[in-house]
């Protein structure tokens, strides 16, 4: 075998080194897919750096690069790429050949295909072991395959090349992890019949970058300085900005299945954003509470929708692709190559402060940044020239972990002068010194203390030396990684068949990819210029609103999407007039699904809403206390009244849990309500009311036939539903009629039926409730959706 | 009679320039104070403005200055002014020459000093008037003395001087009207016992500064480009700035009794807060609509504490004053010199967005402006050096109203040039052309659209252009100085004793004067340097926390800063605690000021509170409804609950007001809440209860005496208050002696007595109420601060 006569030769001369002086144990290294580009490029490198670092520490190794090709071929093309292995400028250069030399004896190659090929390469390590007398320390396997091929090899490491007990094994794994949240976890599941979570290393190769590896370590080591100003009150935005000046010329087979948010803003972008957020554990050093509060960082973060981001994709990619893939003239790609995406946290610390992940390809340069730029709170009384940059507040305050390329060049840590001086470890960070007249970021470098890494190590370096570390911490857990894909492929969905904006490419974009925040939304600030829009696409449908009438009242109607916008501004026009009118704005608001969406648009949408002198009334509620997730109150109040901010005075459920029961009709809540209202509302007569219709023609709670509510003095009613819950409370049809403005919000196919019979049908409330909605003195209005108008 | 004579010799010279052949009517214009030195400066500059552009009107004019001083002194003195008058540069110097020749003749000197001199002077002018067979159109009197000379002059042109029916009068007053609002409402009473409303024009010469006045133009002629942008949403802050390099030299006199405030910010800067705030009118130059908004937006103002303000005091004030007002060395002065105070506006359009009104004297340049800074809320993909003034959506985005002086050294309107190119109306405002390379506002003067006035007229030229054509919004009317006085006067009562920061003039203040915003208050950004101190002044002092017993339980003592930071974060550090082992924490809360200071800082520090697992009850409350401010509830309400994120269901205020009554016993509102208690706090054993101590060892509301809630079953008490509200619920010592942990916070000196009573009583709580606080098994901790516990 090719292994032992290597070896016999190796140990005849007497150079297999080290092997023989270790206590710790022997490590074996697989590379799979040894002479791919990935391993040429980085992966040998980085191994090489890590047998000249662990050279003394204990271990031995031995390194096998494996592929599918043949063994004359692939061990010629492997030796290439050895030979080729770089000696660092921080090492003695005796010393690093002599290290090169004995890499190059430790290392060997293997065609690994079918399942005799790993069962022998595990009879070969151990062999190795046996004759060496060494004991088996763990054994790593580095995947630098393309991930289809995962399963295959996961199966026959698992079968036939575990280490035995007492040694550790580890498979490390290059994206991509996935393509949506489904395929992600059906990958995850196949992973994980063959190896336990703490066996498997995803690598996202951002978190080897040193600027990003550095993020906790420099929260934690700045807590003194970071605690009272890393939050909303302080943090005005948070740019994490990855632009590359290349396209994707010859990789369009990959891209054009994946586009920039799978390839960067998912995974790189993602992991940045995590370190930022979360809640700093006491030890960050410890993986399992780091990757605790990253979840819960995820689970603070809003969903995003297609207004979320902003898409380009450069001119040049729609014809690389027709060109690589083969693809018609008339192929049209939606694949995006530029995304600015705006992300919000609803975590305490981080309400309201904008995240931009912005990444793109054939931008005007090449440069990775995380950005946190502070608020300015500060009037400086001197004039500008008079300002210093240590003590003026007045001049910008940012932190920056620069990733690397643009204007410095290399990886940094910035720290505005006037913030504080940063606390680095020392031996690994290191103050720039000199002086520069490059301006970075609005500011001369002056303005900042700066710092670069003692050795600049590649990712792949620092990744490796992890995995060898077993720092956990560097990697992507199953958990993390479908907190993740659960957080984006909303978005992926909404916009896969939206067409991006075409861009030219470098600096002529010019101001065409800028873009800005409304309303927790994001938008391209400048108009497509027509020479540039792409003569195969649809243009985005701009069916507008319509609006019409329907059983003699106006009717508005349109997509559900913008039915619920138009609404949402009405609601809120409406609020703001009232309130200038008379200070308060009485609304009283459905359950039911429909109003969800409408409540989450008002709460993210809406902010110049008169929050403060609205009050909040229900139309109807299930018999349930009022924590049930069946209650109505409960589902208004997670969506909307939990992110607004209603005084609670100006809150008002219905009383359905009193004296420790539900709805009895000695306890009155009826009554109680119908005073509560008689006595805040003028006339009792609310401002708006927001009714549903169900499928049966109910509203509020008022069913067919019902006894109570349709008509009489009453106000508020008890009233039995067909469906459970069946007890429940109601305002009454009177009540209704009363209010200055009803608003009917109607949505969905399943309510075609219903809408079509009413069109038809005259005043009957006892077959149809709804029907008998005619405010005596106020107006109604129907908001309808083509679905449910049209079928 | 002298002005006879001089009439006489015109009219014989036939010189008097043409009061013959008018038909609008005769106007005279009497200066009181016309050897004064504003007279001498601006105002007979301003009248002789007035004539010249006025003298083809239709009107005639004759002009009377008038003094104390004898007819003969008086006489050469105001002649030495008027023959210095000066010709405008863009007046011909030939038809300036023969103007200024007529107006020289058609002015007057006269003694106005006694009752009679008053009659002389009305006879006089009835004379002339039927001399010439005019008819009077009006007489302006401008008041150019000081404040206490007003009210005789007053009644004498009251009684003496008034035109006869069917012309008008109209008086003109300067500033200082009043020193305070019961000053100024006294002073504007007598001002209305002898003059209608309309009859009198005060003078804010800053409403005659052109870039001043041209504000509400500018907002009115650019409404479609601001309506969106002119609001909370856009705007990041405002700056309305007047500094002054000169100091008080010369005029301690005065300025001792005003300080800066007064001087500058009461009046000159709060008319220009008022132009960009107020609401705006259809129609902007309807005076009595200006009126009723700026009105409006007064009383949208947040009222202003001692924090919303910086204060400062050049150094050489203090001996200025000794030496000019012949003060004894040890005299001190707390007048401040230089302010920065922070308004807020609780409108909807203005809330939350900071107004800085600065002013100082002794700084290290003069200027004055007015800026208003939008928020950024773009992302430009372009790297910095690509970007255009014109399109980038990053560069900074401000409209400026520079009143002059500075680098600019003209009045003039800025906006730059990515907000959009303003309208300005021809022939008053010109855009300025050619290159320059100054930086304004921290930007290239070439990234601004700059407009200059055609003509640059002084502010008293302007002014009384005004009077003369009774532009009534132009001046301040009596409901708006009141409204002004009545929003500053409290800040000038809660500071008249504080001492002002030192500074030492010019640029050595360096960054002394900067100052910062936190929490809608502002404090200077550095700590006040040891050699400036005022040698009378005490030492801030930095004593630390310390831990000891009292009354055999833990001690936690420091400055009252300190120990409510230390409060806070123990009681965070316990719910979490409480919640990881429970899933929530019960937490009942305190009315009274000392705790309000505790709930900002919750609110505003600990982000990571589990507010939502957290429940809130009270330990007492006053029997008003909960929206009285009087509520503990209301003020637990507004600093805390609105700030963070407690569910609605966490939330348990005290039944105070059942059936639209308040503590009725039979509405059982105490058994009501005990229920609630039973049915939430496991064995109604609280988490944590932090309580008060009165000065009468009351705490909850358990007052010494009392009845109810001392010992025995109830949980819940109505309890009676020797003070007002009277009547109470609170917890009973028996409940509180459930909790786990029960914080006691005392703050200040008020409270030195009753600690130290205490620290020796044993348990008497029928005497003090407080020293019943004993949990049967949970534990005791006193927060007790400097102030309280040494005196």
């Amino acid at each position: 075998k090719m292994l032992r006569r290597v070896l016999c030769t190796v140990l005849f001369m007497g150079a297999l080194p080290s092997l023989a002086d270790v206590s710790q144990g022997h490590i074996s290294v697989v590379l799979l897919g040894a002479t791919g580009d990935l391993a040429k490029k980085y992966l040998w490198q980085g191994l090489f750096q890590l047998y000249m670092d662990q050279v003394s520490s204990g271990h031995s190794f031995t390194f096998h690069g494996a592929a599918l090709t043949a063994l004359e071929p692939g061990q010629r093309l492997m030796f290439d790429v050895l030979k080729k292995l770089a000696c660092p400028p921080d090492e003695s250069p005796n010393r690093c050949a002599v290290l090169k030399d004995q890499f190059l004896k430790l290392s060997q190659y293997h065609q690994l295909k079918t399942a005799e090929n790993y069962t022998v390469l595990n009879r070969e390590i151990e062999m190795l072991l046996r004759q060496e007398g060494l004991k088996e320390a763990g054994r790593i396997f580095y995947f630098s395959v393309p991930p289809f091929a995962y399963t295959e090899i996961a199966r026959h490491i698992n079968s036939s090349c575990r280490p035995p007990p007492g040694a550790w094994l580890r498979v490390v794994l290059e994206k991509p992890f996935g393509h949506d949240l489904e395929s992600a976890q059906q990958l995850a599941a196949e992973l994980t019949s063959f190896f336990r979570e703490e066996e498997m290393y995803r690598v996202d190769h951002y978190l080897g970058k040193q600027a990003v590896a550095h993020i906790l370590p420099f929260r934690d080591q700045n807590r003194q300085f970071l605690d009272p100003i890393w939050n909303r009150h302080h943090v005005e935005r948070v740019e994490i900005v990855l632009k590359e000046t290349v396209d994707a010329k010859g990789r369009t087979s990959f891209y054009e299945q994946y586009g920039v948010i799978r390839d960067v803003l998912q995974n790189h972008l993602t992991e940045a954003l995590m370190f930022l957020t979360m809640e700093l554990p006491d030890d960050v050093s410890r993986a399992k509470e780091v990757l605790q509060y990253k979840l819960q960082a995820f689970q603070s973060l809003r969903g995003l929708g297609k207004n979320s981001a902003v898409l380009g994709q450069y001119q040049a990619y729609a014809s690389q692709v027709q060109e690589e893939l083969q693809k018609a003239q008339d192929y049209i790609s939606t694949t995006p190559t530029f995304a600015g995406v705006l992300i919000h946290s609803d975590s305490l610390r981080w309400e309201g402060v904008p995240f931009l992940l912005i990444s793109g390809k054939a931008l005007d340069e090449r440069v990775g940044y995380v950005r946190v730029l502070f608020k300015n709170r500060a009037y400086c009384t001197q004039s500008e020239t008079l300002r210093d940059a240590v003590h003026s507040q007045c001049k910008a305050k940012q932190i920056i972990f620069y990733i690397g390329h643009g204007a410095l060049n290399s990886p940094a840590v910035l720290v505005s002068r006037n913030l504080f001086r940063p606390v680095m470890p020392e031996g690994v960070w290191r103050e720039a010194v000199g002086q520069s007249d490059l301006h970075v970021f609005g500011q001369p470098l002056s303005d900042y203390y700066v710092y670069n890494p003692v050795k600049e190590r590649d990712a792949y370096s620092v990744l490796i030396s992890n995995i060898y570390h077993g720092r956990k911490d560097f990697f992507i857990t199953t958990e993390n990684l479908l907190a993740s894909w659960g957080f984006w492929t909303p978005l992926l969905d909404s916009i896969s068949h939206q067409p991006p904006r075409l861009y030219p490419g470098g600096v002529e974009n010019q101001h065409l990819l800028d873009f800005e925040m409304v309303s927790g939304e994001v938008a391209f600030t400048l108009a497509e210029p027509v020479e540039l829009l792409n003569p195969n696409r649809l243009m985005p449908s701009d069916y507008r609103t319509i609006q019409s009438k329907f059983r003699h009242s106006p009717l508005v109607s349109a997509w559900s999407e913008d039915l619920i916008s138009q609404l949402a501004s009405d609601i809120e026009k409406m609020a703001s007039r009232t309130v200038e009118h008379s200070g308060q704005f009485h609304l009283a608001l459905s359950g039911g699904s429909s109003p969800v969406i409408l409540f989450q648009r008002l709460a993210r949408h809406h902010y110049a809403f008169p929050w403060k002198q609205t009050h909040i009334w229900l139309v109807d509620e299930r018999c349930v206390p009022l924590t049930d997730a069946e209650s109505n109150f409960f589902s208004l109040h997670n969506h909307l009244l939990q992110r607004v901010r209603v005084p609670y005075f100006n809150v008002h459920p219905m009383p359905v849990h009193l004296n420790q029961r539900l709805c009895v009709e000695e306890d009155r809540g009826t009554e109680l309500y119908a005073k509560e209202i008689m006595a805040l509302v003028a006339n009792a007569s609310f401002d708006l009311v927001l009714l549903g219709m169900g499928t049966d023609g109910h509203t509020a709670s008022l069913f067919p036939q019902s006894e109570n509510g349709l008509e009489g003095a009453q106000s508020v009613v008890l009233t039995e539903s067909p469906v459970k819950p069946h007890q429940r409370m109601s305002l009454s049809l009177p009540l209704i009629n009363k209010a200055r403005q009803v608003f009917v919000l109607v949505l969905g196919k399943g309510k075609h039926d219903i809408t079509t019979l009413l069109s038809r049908a005259g005043h009957e409330p006892r077959k149809w409730p709804i029907s008998g909605v005619s405010p005596s003195s106020g107006q109604l209005v129907w908001y309808v959706d083509y679905e449910a108008l049209l079928g």
